[in-house]
């Protein structure tokens, strides 16, 4: 057993009782003894709470010259609409390494956003005997990061809108005179934020009164294009009815309306931004740099020629430090940024797992989770995360189910909310087998970074031997280090204890180094290509906008960037439909955008929702409150 | 000196320096030490970083049995655009009392919007030596609860539309069927919040398949009327565009097009729900009930109608903690709610002063705020905060500046952002004698509450001896117990000794009982009389929209409910221009709301703006981070 002072027993029931009811039969360790067996002391973390505790990124500074655990990410399969497990199977390997093989361990994952939790999806804390505690902490409000990115993605949006109504009414001169007051003894000065925009203007001097009028015209005009503004208003609610708008109806707005749309928060830039920065200073340049859109002349306008990127930073100053919490067994978590999976990268923050690195020290573990399969969560973790962190992860866990195995190899359609086909449920290998040229292709795309790649195949009760028998000598065959069947799920870490030995062996046994898929230094298009490879596709289409948006980044100096997929998850293709693993193919790109702050450009293939709706019978019909003890009810 | 272990000492400099250097001139002492210090164990309140923490609603419960302190509240006179320091005066006195004069002592107060900090407002913890520390905690997210409000507001909001979406597209028997799904044995029964809609339907029935076709469609079909929606979304930013918006122009939403708009989040009646509020039980109960709109019968629609009270109490169970925080001095202080002063009641939370009121206990005293002159916030504070508080003031402070005075006096217009006219820096007598008409009313008018009043006069450097005299007279023969002359501005608690002193007199020698300004069962109209007479009015003329209103609220059975006139704080009449004390006037009522879940009537006079803009230089402009030291710059 471990010598880790918080590890918890846990007696497992079966059948596995409801995740809400697990999570409520234990009593959580105050978060402080999860962070004392990490050797944080108080000044190193803000307590929220009894269970949640805020680790601050001072901590990394202090632990500068002392190497770093093993760095394991977990992706999966292409996955059914279901979910395969992959949050569950993160945590299950944790507690394994943490309360049954005494490693130290940290877990860091990504924190859920808050809508779906009342539309049709519930929480993302993990399940059953997996799980982080308290749920419904974790599931609502956490410590307010994704609060403040909604606070500071519509401070922007409400400069950009302001701005341009005041610059229609009003002369390049009196812009000037009101952007730079006169202070009581009646001098104008520029702010400090001002000398941003001078200095990326060329114009070097330091007075207003100094200024050319052409020089007070660049400065004081951002003369935004409306129609270029590609910067949302975001919300963390399922409101449909916000996807697309019409804003500046009032009549104080002097008909200065526009068509916009409201997006789900953890689909900000700022969500990428926290997930992508490496320090506070880094964190206020990368804010400062956002794009909202261009002006008529087609140059970018960022956050700081609106003067708001200071603004930005401090509201999301407490943002930039993880969150600490809890596994069900007791070990600690580090939760931290959600950013999109399609339109954005899909992994935790760098900053977390950097820390989590430290604490967890040589020969201990970091387990980190990336978004959907290989194909997308991989894939950005390695060429867009790893990256900027200049972190080299040692393994790569892939979480396949039998379900989903079944379904590449031509089972029927898995629908969410509807009874699973017979298919699914009784065994048929042969299914099974043909499946795995899903999980095939993930291992040898995943294997090509020079990780070893260990299959984790979550296991469910209807599954079979034989059935488990052929992923397992698929995935050898496919080029894995091993492969492993668990049942963390039902039994909680122990579950999960051959999986946390081969992860183990994975990571003490690398023979290569970390190879991204692509070079920064070629162009936007054979990114986008090597990427499409790498899915089976055989070409390329772009429509006329994407060439255009193209073009335009590549003018603006922004072809140097990695490149962030906006494509389903459904299938390695751009078709949801096809699965398996499609080759031949040619993937259409529709549009190209970009996050300069956070520092990608995505290309989409096909359009994605970035709000979600709410269904007739949301599940907050089920959520509650038991008044009498303060403890959350129906949350699920 | 104080016995209080947590007193500070501060060195004042004069001229006195700007309110972040005061701020950041002093080490906070950690939370727990102002906690103790009002005896109050770690197992009374969850830490939120080393300066805030929640102290927790079960507190009430421990200390039922044991008295309470004395209660004061702080209004002012009808103020100036500029304010006349209610809050500094409230931190000022309290630090007098408690620092200085040795007495147990809680400052309640409102937390600011997040908003007005990045437009032209600047912070609102008070200022100069009389100030809530750390000030940037204060006035940035401070911990989290208006970011609650922000996503219960617009979770309902966003059923609503759904709701009326859904509704659309479906038989009632489709509509029943999927409100209440059936089980893995296929069984089909109502959760519990649709108990709560049975039961006002007088539908006594346990099962789905027990309704007849007339009771499906009443139970499953809130046939919500899309005009007759109040409920709009919210924002804690000063965002102008979306003031007047068209929501639902996305394809997938076929057309359902409506006109909303957004209002700041410290306008949504959640937030008046947390103020009014008594306990975690009657908070549910009051954000079930809010009402959204009415169906086309004329029927109200609930937040529990839609299935949803029980989700936003979740969303809220945090948030219904006060947050502990300090002054300057080290005094204890409750900030909690801080609802509009106009459309709401303007008043922080009764749970927070009844937490206060325990904690300084007897012979202690709570100091509260309520918000602009007597007409509004302790008119309010009287008639509907104390009402469901059944809480008993013993006084009333009455903020007065010279500078307020010579306006109503007939002084020139005062304008925010422009230079003050010489008559309000240099001596005039006659133009303050002249003035104090309106501080004469609003003395008698607080007196009539049963409550003792004391003038405090906030001096400013330009103010004479001769005019602090002439307040002085004239205050005493307006019937107030005592008028001071206070210097916590440029002092700390030290300037405002003498008011402690006439605050701790006029509460040990309160001789009549606490008495409103009206019944609640009389009509609605009459209750508006009421008030009205007592800003001057002569007469109330109702528009026709203000009749249909309040005959369509009386027939729903609301008109039970108190008062919340939304008024201008600018005069005691409708029109902000009419200075002085106002008679003989109509005032006018344009239309006529409720937020039945706070539970008042609130008539508007005049239009009232909900939703604050940014100006062309925001002071976003000034505020940054310095990385380096995790300091935030710039804010005032």
């Amino acid at each position: 057993m471990s010598a880790s002072k918080t590890v918890r027993k846990v007696e497992v029931l079966s059948p596995v009782p409801a995740d809400i009811d697990i999570a409520n039969s234990v009593e959580p360790f105050h978060i402080s003894e999860i962070a004392k067996d990490l050797n944080l002391s108080p000044k190193h973390y803000d307590l929220y709470g009894k269970y949640k505790a805020k680790v601050l990124l001072s901590v990394l500074d202090e632990l500068e010259g002392s190497g770093d655990g093993y760095y394991v990410v977990v992706g999966g399969i292409t996955p059914t609409p279901l979910g395969e497990g992959k949050s569950t199977t993160t945590v299950g390997l944790c507690q394994a390494l943490g309360a049954f093989l005494d490693k130290k361990v940290v877990t860091c994952l990504r924190q859920p956003s808050q809508g779906p939790t009342f539309g049709i999806k519930g929480g993302a804390a993990g399940g059953g005997y997996s799980q982080v505690i308290p749920m419904d902490e974790f599931n609502l409000h956490l410590t307010g990061d994704i609060h403040a990115i909604t606070a500071a993605n519509n401070l922007l949006a409400a400069a950009i809108d302001t701005r341009v109504f005041h610059e229609s009414t009003q002369s390049d001169k009196a812009l000037l005179n009101r952007l730079c007051p006169p202070n009581k003894e009646g001098k104008r000065s520029f702010s400090d934020i001002m000398f941003r925009r001078l200095k990326k203007l060329g114009i070097s001097k330091n007075k207003p009164e100094e200024l050319s009028p052409q020089e007070v015209k660049k400065f004081a005009r951002l003369d935004i294009d409306p129609a270029s503004i590609t910067w949302r208003r975001v919300m963390d609610v399922n409101d449909r009815f916000l996807r697309k708008i019409t804003v500046g109806q009032g009549p104080e707005e002097k008909g200065m309306v526009r068509e916009t749309g409201f997006d789900i928060s953890v689909a900000s830039e700022i969500m990428a931004v926290l997930a992508l920065t490496t320090s506070l200073a880094d964190m206020r340049e990368r804010l400062g740099k956002m794009v909202i859109g261009n002006s008529k002349a087609g140059d970018p306008v960022t956050a700081d020629d609106l003067g708001v990127g200071g603004a930005l930073t401090v509201l999301m100053k407490d943002a930039i430090n993880p969150t600490l919490m809890q596994t069900l067994e007791g070990t600690p978590v580090l939760v931290h940024a959600g950013p999109f999976a399609n339109i954005a990268h899909g992994n935790s923050s760098i900053v977390a797992d950097k820390i989590a690195l430290k604490l967890a020290g040589p020969g201990g573990f970091v387990v980190t989770e990336a978004g959907f399969g290989s194909d997308i969560g991989t894939e950005k973790f390695m060429n867009i995360k790893c990256r900027y962190s200049s972190l080299t992860p040692q393994c790569a866990v892939i979480v396949a189910t039998i379900r989903a195995l079944k379904m590449h190899g031509g089972g029927p359609e898995v629908v969410a909310g509807k009874p699973l086909d017979r298919a699914y449920t009784t065994e048929n290998v042969s299914l099974v087998e043909a499946g795995c040229v899903n999980l095939a292709r993930h291992i040898s795309n995943t294997k090509a970074y020079g990780v070893n790649v260990v299959v984790a195949v979550n296991m469910f009760a209807t599954d079979s031997e034989a059935e488990l028998n052929a992923v397992r000598n698929a995935a050898l065959a496919a080029g894995a280090y091993d492969a492993v069947v668990c049942t963390h799920h039902a039994h909680g870490g122990k579950g999960a204890v051959d999986l946390g030995i081969a992860v183990q062996k994975a990571c003490e046994n690398v023979t290569q180094p970390l190879k991204f898929l692509y070079p920064l230094d070629i162009s936007i298009k054979e990114k986008i290509e090597a990427i499409a490879r790498s899915y089976g596709a055989n070409g390329v289409e772009y429509s006329e906008q994407a060439e255009k948006q193209i073009e335009m980044y590549s003018k603006q100096g922004f072809s140097g960037l990695p490149i962030c997929m906006a494509k389903t998850q459904y299938s390695f293709s751009h078709n949801a439909a096809e699965k398996g693993a499609p080759t031949g193919f040619s993937l259409p790109i529709r549009d190209v955008r970009a996050s300069i702050g956070a520092g990608f450009i995505y290309p989409l293939v096909g359009t994605m929702s970035t709000m979600p709706g709410l269904p007739t019978r949301p599940c907050f019909y089920d959520i509650d409150l038991d008044t009498a003890t303060g403890k959350v009810i129906g949350l699920s």
